[in-house]
């Protein structure tokens, strides 16, 4: 019953005038994602997610994985033939490297297609998804001949990647890993414990499966520093590429979850299983942050693009859905009643949508683009200023994308009414899917605690330094340019107040670093605010100058008033938050355990 | 797997010292509620709540209602015993009138021991929940023949009650109605029609369900104007009290829902069922609206009542569950990680379900207050301002609460990880269920718009002038207290902010009623800061008092801590709600829909 559109036309706005794609042709991988390249990939991929994968997006959350007696999983019914199509069309492998088998464009464009599949079917994404989080740690710290032994399968998709972390004692706290691994005679590791909530830990898509398994040799410390990252295929891999033994590693059961149930959740049991230790032994934690650091930004996508879906619906039912008069007179005084669409607060809700999906997105294509820059600019001084501002703001699109994404969704479903509860309508499906996002690859709060408690001090401040620096000068650089003028005095205000409750954590963080800790949501939900508020404006002049080249464009005359929106209707939070920071630890803290509960 | 401890002693302290019941032991239902029997009620109803409904809950969620192909609905297993005990043991008569077989007492009372009901089984509540409607409607509208007939079965519970508005074409919009009622000789109406989302349409709890149900009678008027209600029961009531004919209506499937699976929410199919006429031709929206107005704070109550078991879980997972090290250093360096509750944002979570679950069980038990003093307070004056307050606040109370217990939910679900998104742990249920409340009797949104559009302006504003004449005196009294001195100038400031608010609606609102519906929902959820505020200051009073009585009771002392977190963490939304509701309906209202989806 839901729609979905890919939103071709906002990307390319914000790639080709937001962005600037062109501005950095001359780096690696930006030739090849040519104006026209990056059409066909918009155009072409979004029609492939949204004619294969969101058609299998209710049926698939209906139906749900199974798991057979013998440990075997299959996945819904049309994912496995999707799949194949996915492979064979090439949509995983846009921005993975060439020498493997990729397209080597810049991950600026596989993000924008990333966005479309995952509005499309989250749960069929994820499976694709967590395979690239496990190339991306092979390609940092694998070495060459585990590189060429599982790298290519992956990026063609024949083969898929997990990521095990957790444990049923341990999930943030990675010090508290019980699973062992014993060396053996010829360079192996015997693997052996319980992973649980293994995203696409076992199912019929792929020939085979490459875990990558954190894990603790004999004698290692009893804490995140003794962990090390393995690499675990579900059928070992013969030296001519074919596969061999079944290895000790199997699917012991689903977890029943909230939403995305067409991924397959489970607890994976490794029996003496057979790995190979991936980079160095105890250096598990860094290898564990370079999938980390993806999979968060994936993450803050996922946010986005559910958001979007379920806001695209909503738009249409408002459109459609007629009850009610508008308050200044029957609009349609032919019909019965009125679209909902003339209802302030449906608008409201609409808006809020609006301003926030688009915003994300120029933020997750630009957190995109950063990724693209730490690797490739000309300078190292820009490779250093991309790596800096990433760093800053992966948790803040992390936590602020994904609470946006249940926000919306939410919202979206609440334009419905009492049919946004009924399953057959597909609202609440977003809103049970959109969930995970804010709990999983570290909760919101992790986030939070990452950003304040790690990201802010790191290099003495460089970072935020950085940021508060970018936000200033094109603030100040926009007040020349009427359409831009109001908001950016209102975005250096925001910015000003982040700058004061950074100022309050230095002051009071030394002497009792939980003033900073108690803090930590609000300053992850005022960062976003103003980050996705330069997206805006950066929007605005994008848009502003197009309407000078095409007068009377509907699609950039709706960027000036979303802007506006976003401007009078979500930036008054920072005050809020700013006050809310310097409220401090002590009201936060001060409570025993036994005095929560007024029983 | 999760738990519930009814908060006795909150409510206690609330009753006693907070709404203090004995001033007005003179008023008739009052006398009844001495304090031993209202701590018989609290003690003993919630024992039977957390002992025989709370185990239900999640079972019932995980096997729903079924409908069998003869339209009969069993409820899942237990149900039906627990329901037997729960008439047996006249739980559900508490404030009904003796002369129909209730108990007498104050809804205040009654209210306390809903949300202890609600809290273990939110779907199993709404089956005597619904009933209350029904009665409430025939107690008012009803004739003595019809009140003879159908109340007291209704009040024992032998017998079930519904309220039938929705039809798929018409939700909030009432005019829309379709459902037909032909006269028939001897008085009664012939009712043909579908209804959808009836809430215990059909089930196996009792002997009969009366169905309170809105129709058209022949040449009525296209509109809300032309809407009478009828009672249908499922069997026609003999004269001498016994069941006679099945009545021709029907369940006609049932939907299947995000939540409350255990209740039947069903598609009713009405062929010529015979109904009589509740008052009177053409008035049925007057009689509506007091089952509604029921229903609306009960379904605020609902919010408060999840919010509140999530959050005693989410307390009780942070205490048990270790994972990582408090800022501060290890607090428990004996074990291998401490208890979540060292993490500031952790708490930050926990002190604001606190925060509001404390201060909306107590504005909702206030609400109460004034349900039963508009009927029984000594003066008109009383009564008439008793009126005016919660017909001002009931879809705040609605509204607020129910998006307090949503998010409470959210954020109880979220400090269990990735546990919290796994079915068994039973968090995600609580979501689910919450869920509804902001949708059912009206849309939050709608709850905005009555608000804002209707009682603002009812009676020249009187209703808002009390209000805040109320607020501005409980401020002006509190800050001789030292205890609550400061507390009352944040919350003076914070009237003020909704006091500009309101003044920005009347320079505004004429002109273009828009400019007040887009502020709609920001105002209510600043009314509801500043009631929630005022429930707060009276008591931090009454812990100060009580602390001087019974110095280091750590309950009252929690209550200071508790509301300075309130003061510091919440009120300052007060100031960025007033000026997003001065931003005005410009932005919202500008865009055409066609410019809403940038596909």
């Amino acid at each position: 019953m839901p729609q979905y559109q890919p939103p071709v036309r906002d990307t390319r706005f914000i790639l080709d005038s937001v962005i600037g794609l062109d501005r950095y042709a001359n780096l690696p991988g930006f030739a090849a994602a040519s104006p026209d390249v990056v059409e066909a990939v918009l155009v072409e991929g979004g029609k492939f997610v949204a004619e294969v994968l969101f058609p299998l997006n209710q049926s698939g959350d209906a139906e749900g994985c199974t798991r057979h007696a013998d440990g075997s999983v299959t996945t819904p019914a049309g994912f496995k033939d999707a799949y194949r199509q996915f492979v064979e069309s090439g949509w995983g492998t846009l921005s993975a490297p060439e020498q493997f088998g990729g397209q080597g464009m810049p991950h600026v464009i596989s993000t924008a297609f990333q966005e479309f599949m995952i509005s499309s079917n989250m749960a069929f994404a994820m499976y694709p998804g967590l395979t690239h989080g496990a190339i991306a740690a092979l390609l940092v710290k694998g070495t060459p001949e585990q590189q060429a032994r599982y790298v290519p399968k992956m990026v063609s998709g024949e083969w898929g990647g997990t990521m095990n972390l957790t444990e049923p004692q341990c999930g943030t706290d990675l010090g508290l890993i019980r699973t062992r691994a014993e060396p053996q005679p010829g360079g192996s590791y015997a693997i052996t414990g319980t992973k649980i909530f293994i995203s696409s830990g076992e199912h019929d898509l792929t020939d085979n499966i490459i875990h990558l398994v954190l894990a603790k040799t004999p004698g290692a410390p009893d804490s995140s520093k003794g962990i090390s990252l393995f690499v675990v295929p579900k059928f070992l891999v013969n030296d001519d590429g074919s596969l061999g033994t079944r290895n000790a590693v199997s699917c012991g059961s689903i977890e029943h979850k909230m939403g995305i149930h067409a991924n397959s959740t489970c607890v994976m049991n490794y029996d003496g299983a057979t790995g190979w230790l991936v980079g160095e032994e105890m250096k598990g934690l860094a290898a564990m942050f370079i999938m980390m650091n993806a999979a968060r930004l994936g993450v803050g996508l996922q946010g986005l693009a559910v958001g979007e879906v379920a806001f695209q619906n909503a738009v249409q039912y408002a459109r459609d859905r007629r009850q009610g008069r508008a308050l200044t007179g029957a609009k349609e005084p032919q019909e019965k009643a009125d679209p909902l669409f003339v209802h302030p607060d449906v608008r409201r809700m609409l808006m809020e949508a609006k301003a926030w999906t688009e915003g994300l997105r120029a933020l997750c294509l630009w957190g995109a683009l950063q990724v693209d820059l730490e690797d490739a600019a000309a300078t190292e001084e820009e490779r250093q200023l991309a790596a800096d501002l990433i760093g800053l703001l992966t948790p803040v699109i992390k936590g602020i994308g994904t609470d946006a994404g249940y926000r919306i969704a939410t919202d979206s479903q609440q334009v419905y009414g009492g049919h946004g509860y009924i399953a057959e309508w597909g609202m609440e499906q977003y809103v049970r899917d959109a969930r995970i996002s804010m709990i999983y690859e570290g909760t919101n709060g992790v986030q939070a605690m990452d950003l304040v408690g790690r990201k802010l001090a790191l290099n003495g401040g460089r970072a935020v330094q950085a940021f508060f620096k970018l936000v200033a000068e094109e603030c100040a650089a926009a007040k020349a340019d009427e359409a831009a003028a109001d908001f950016a005095a209102r975005l250096e205000k925001a910015l000003g107040e982040m700058q004061a409750a950074t100022m309050w954590f230095m002051a009071n963080g030394m002497k009792d670093p939980n003033q900073v800790g108690a803090g930590a949501y609000s300053y992850m939900q005022l960062t976003g605010i103003v980050a996705v508020g330069l997206m805006w404006l950066r929007m605005i002049r994008a848009a502003a100058a197009g309407l000078a080249a095409t007068p009377d464009d509907a699609f950039l005359e709706a960027k000036l008033v979303t802007a506006r929106f976003y401007a009078e209707r979500i930036m008054p939070d920072a005050g809020a938050l700013r006050r809310k920071i310097e409220g401090g630890a002590d009201s936060v803290m001060a409570l025993e355990p036994d005095q929560f509960v007024a029983a």
